[in-house]
């Protein structure tokens, strides 16, 4: 079957000359589903997410509250045609910055910092940039301002689909009158506009609560204007970056580290570039490893920085530090979702930090109980990561798991096995980590680490507990008064055969009536 | 709230500076799990499964039967470190090219080509190597032959992951004997060795199943050898290549083609570039854009190519050919089925061939039913695509969800709502397609497209009829000689009553006897 070798060699030389590099714009252009555009509705409201997330961060740098504007016009009803347009009063990119910003893939600051930020990839806005260019063919626009000293910036961009870099198709200083600082997004696309669970209102109302220092305008495409306002005047803490904590450094990782430090000796590189190593556990490491602390970084061999990186594991080093992470707080939690749901009863928890293969993470959760909320439905799960709301991919992630696993019946409620439970509730979930681990780079759903699913039915547990104490009070009380009415039904009744029976008056019968009547309404001390 | 205008341009400056590009090699890193390297068993299987299918690609594509070998090796037991090496005998690779290919995501020669291949996204065993550098720090080794009139090639192999370039670590000319072409490779990593559903095993052996054509050699941890052996001598047919269609581009890639094309006017350009566009259809086209046939592609303005794309629309264009789909083929999926499960009964049917966004694809499908399957658990279903089979990620694919929205019951099969099928049964489900779309980069699910999820359905219920056909022959045939056997019982007896009534003979006894007998055992015309 084998066919002579000197055909063979002219086949592995002609499959040589089609081997070509694959620009990651190219990679995504055909793969646009894994960054979450699969279809036009998703399409519309990954793109607004993507912007506002942004505009959030921006606003968070710098200490602003942030003022958004999101605004969808229809173009061309006909063909699904949209023009979304965002604004924020954040700090702007610097002129230079815009185009990479904007139109090049993999590209940005908060991918390489150990710090809390809706961001972390280098992809959202880009990717919004790239499916507009291939569903309409129009180029993007970008306005910004850095200060009310400079004038504003205005480009038109294309992404250079095969090379990934920008193209400028326009580029001015315009006017931006009232305007002194901040970024303006327009992008025209196929999509669908829709309400209900998967659309932008719920993405923007979700947005509101786990971001209630925000205000955000949203215009839909009928002109109605909605207006999610302000909860709280108090900025969320800002959250500080730290450096990778050594238990959760791999080795490959580890001797990447070692070749490209400017340290001059091991002692130097642990503590300089890890957080948590004091010289003397650096010291430590270094004699389990049998190294000695003053070897350059690059002179170790392969063999001598496995020993280092299994010296790591035998050493006990102290959590990372915790404020790298900025949760939202059981007050605002509550305060968030008071704003958007009408329930009868609130109640939130914040767990305390702790850590997934080295990285710290947090989780908080709320629940809004009754009210509003419909009796016969499964509960509402609300997912977010790091303050974003997440909308789609329920069924995939670690917290639509977590809280299935829950023992709800505990706290009051019934729940089918492997379901949700039924009841008038909606949770509110949050998870805060300097490194969110997503299941896709549409950053939809949590991935399934056990330490992160265990916190979480903790905080569920919690919240759980204080839930069942408010239901069986209001079980409880209920009772109380089905008994109360059931009695007083048979008061005069009763004051009747008192009067029969012991010959009273009628005014003994009817102070008879009312201190039973008083009896009955007092409360009773034994029983709570 | 908001701070001086002149600080804040420093925060613009400040945000500017920590800018920058990610490479794919950096991203990957971080989101392995993107890749299916989650946790050591994926990690493990992953990397034999993108090594498996890249030398089964090359081997068809000089058209030899592929002779595999698979090798695991513990390193070191307790840190969970293998040692995989795979060898084949394909057409090898060009000196030059190794580096790129194996050490370079984003790299390869079938991303651009619209045809059926096993790897499509040029980034599988190049994120296998990367995985081993990062959990061993070890570089991986590659040896490729072309020719035995040329000498064979060794490599090892780092990846530059800030830049995502291949690092040399060592390069010769090496001799090897055995081999007159073909390629080798060694990664080292981190993994977990298990049997099982999810195991190496079971990947090849579901392998051997769409594959009859390859010859497999399996040597375990334990030194222990399997065997899956060849069941056919008669290669795949290979499939062609194809044009892309007009009805599956979107309007920004019809920009971008009409930019980069070398022909000199629109005629030229979609009767070269598409497929099934011929000379009239073209002017049809451009009639309907009110664009002259002679123009320029370059000189078209954004409208006049919008206009174009939506006339594309308006005309009537045939299906593309599908020479580019190489099915396994009814006999083959049969023999490879039987090959692996001893079953009673087997039948398989595929599909024409049909249309996806304009990507041609094709279902098949085959049943085992019987034998040593087990009665009381759900069926069993194999999912395929491009020939490999698909292990992960069963309940976010189409083919699951395909198969459970089946009404088995109409085939003889109990079914609960919701789920698979309970019976002694295994499906073995194949999608063939230019461009088949995963849920992920791992390829380990395909997306929910309609069109697809109707053909495997239509699949399904082609074999399912068959299925019902041959159950209800076995219910009536096990239910015919149940009463046979009631009969023949009786027989004796009827004889003895028929010789004290009508006073016969014995031999007239026996007579009568033995006709009824004869007549109990011919075939029943009238129900059959």
């Amino acid at each position: 079957m084998a066919k002579k070798s000197i055909k063979n060699t002219t086949h592995a030389e002609r499959l040589a000359s089609e081997q070509k590099a694959i620009s990651v714009s190219q990679f995504f252009e055909r793969n646009r589903h894994l960054l979450g555009f699969d279809n036009p509705l998703k399409a519309l409201s990954t793109t607004i997410k993507e912007l506002v997330d942004n505009s959030l961060d921006a606003c968070q740098e710098i200490n602003v509250l942030p003022e958004i504007i999101v605004k969808i016009q229809e173009k061309d009803k006909q063909n699904n045609k949209y023009l979304i347009t965002t604004e924020d009063n954040g700090p702007g990119i610097v002129k230079e910055q815009i185009p990479k910003v904007f139109a090049k893939l993999l590209y940005g600051s908060k991918f390489s910092k150990m710090k809390q930020s809706r961001g972390q990839q280098g992809i959202g806005v880009s990717a919004s940039v790239l499916y507009g260019q291939l569903t309409t063919g129009k180029s993007s626009k970008i306005t910004s301002r850095i200060s009310k000293n400079k004038p504003a910036h205005f480009y038109e961009l294309h992404i250079d689909i095969n090379h990934n870099e920008p193209e400028i198709i326009q580029e001015k200083e315009i006017e931006w009158t009232n305007k002194e600082q901040g970024t303006k997004v327009e992008i025209e696309l196929e999509g669908k506009y829709q309400r209900g669970r998967l659309g932008v209102e719920e993405y923007l109302k979700q947005t509101a609560i786990s971001n209630p220092h925000a205000q955000i305008t949203f215009i839909s495409p009928d002109k109605s204007v909605i207006k999610y306002k302000r909860a709280t005047e108090k900025l969320p803490e800002e959250p500080k970056e730290i450096k990778p904590h050594p238990y959760g450094v791999e080795l490959g990782v580890l001797i990447r580290m070692l070749k490209l430090t400017p340290s001059k000796n091991i002692l130097g590189f642990f503590t300089k570039e890890f957080s948590r190593v004091s010289p003397k556990l650096a010291k430590e490491i270094c004699k389990i490893a049998e190294v000695s602390p003053n070897t350059k970084p690059k002179d170790l061999t392969h063999d001598k920085s496995s020993k280092i990186f299994e010296a790591i594991k035998k050493v006990k080093i102290m959590a990372p530090p915790t404020n790298c992470l900025s949760p939202i707080g059981e007050d605002i939690l509550v305060k968030g979702i008071k704003k958007e749901i009408n329930a009868e009863f609130y109640t939130a928890t914040t767990r305390p930090p702790t850590v997934y293969r080295g990285m710290p993470f947090q989780i908080e959760c709320s629940f809004a109980y009754g009210g509003d909320l419909k009796a016969d439905e499964l509960v509402k799960v609300m997912r977010f990561a790091n303050r974003v709301p997440l909308q789609y991919m329920q069924s995939a992630c670690a917290i639509t798991k977590s809280t299935m696993q829950t023992a709800w019946k505990n706290y009051g409620l019934s729940q089918s096995k492997g379901a949700l439970p039924t009841a008038p509730m909606a949770v509110a979930i949050h998870i805060a980590s300097v490194w969110v681990p997503f299941t896709s780079e549409s950053k939809e759903a949590i991935a399934h680490y056990p330490e992160i699913i265990k916190e979480i039915k903790l905080a569920l547990q919690e919240c759980g507990r204080k839930l069942g104490i408010y239901l069986r009070r209001k079980k409880r009380d209920a009772e109380d008064k089905r008994k109360k009415s059931y009695i007083e039904k048979y008061i005069p009744h009763v004051g009747d055969a008192l009067q029969e029976i012991l010959l009273i008056s009628d005014t003994q019968k009817n102070k008879v009536q009312k201190l039973l009547k008083e009896k009955l309404e007092s409360p009773k001390e034994d029983k709570k």
